[in-house]
């Protein structure tokens, strides 16, 4: 996980395969009590897993400020050491709760 | 990917490693089309990459349809030859759009 890349985008969480989801959601947790959108980028299963996984954890820490959140998959595309490589987006989202 | 288990839910789609994304988004699409929720399950990193690509694929097939669809991930446990395995469920809904 890296949230201070220098290209980074406020809100953006870079997920690997070892990143501890437990600390991936608790910064994803922190991230949309402030603000009512995040970005989570994985690239490869392994990253994919944990990132879905963070996201799980993440919505039982939001639960006593009630916030929900959901996450909505896009695929990307992003340079990793020269290589383009296909990666997924989840764009995170405060649930909107039906009226 | 298995919509037709004895035990199955209607619209609850299984999905393995081994799954074609493009296969599950289109049974997302068509179950989406006719119902405002679907449930994914899946086990194992392999098979929640299979079911993250195939909700973003399924997005740009419900695209013509005016539908978009967000997931809301969640741990599950699920018996799998007599073990007890910890998996993810995806609830798939419509977004809403805000007002």
């Amino acid at each position: 996980m890296n949230t201070e890349e220098p290209h980074g985008t406020p809100g953006t969480l870079k997920v690997s395969a070892k990143s501890n989801p437990n600390a991936v959601a608790g910064a994803l947790a922190a991230v949309m009590r402030e603000r009512a959108t995040a970005e989570i980028q994985a690239v490869g299963a392994g990253a994919i897993n944990q990132a879905i996984k963070a996201v799980a954890i993440a919505r039982s820490y939001l639960r006593d400020s009630n916030i929900d959140v959901v996450c909505v998959p896009s695929f990307i595309t992003v340079e990793i050491s020269d290589h383009e490589r296909t990666g997924m987006s989840l764009a995170i989202e405060r649930r909107t709760h039906a009226p």
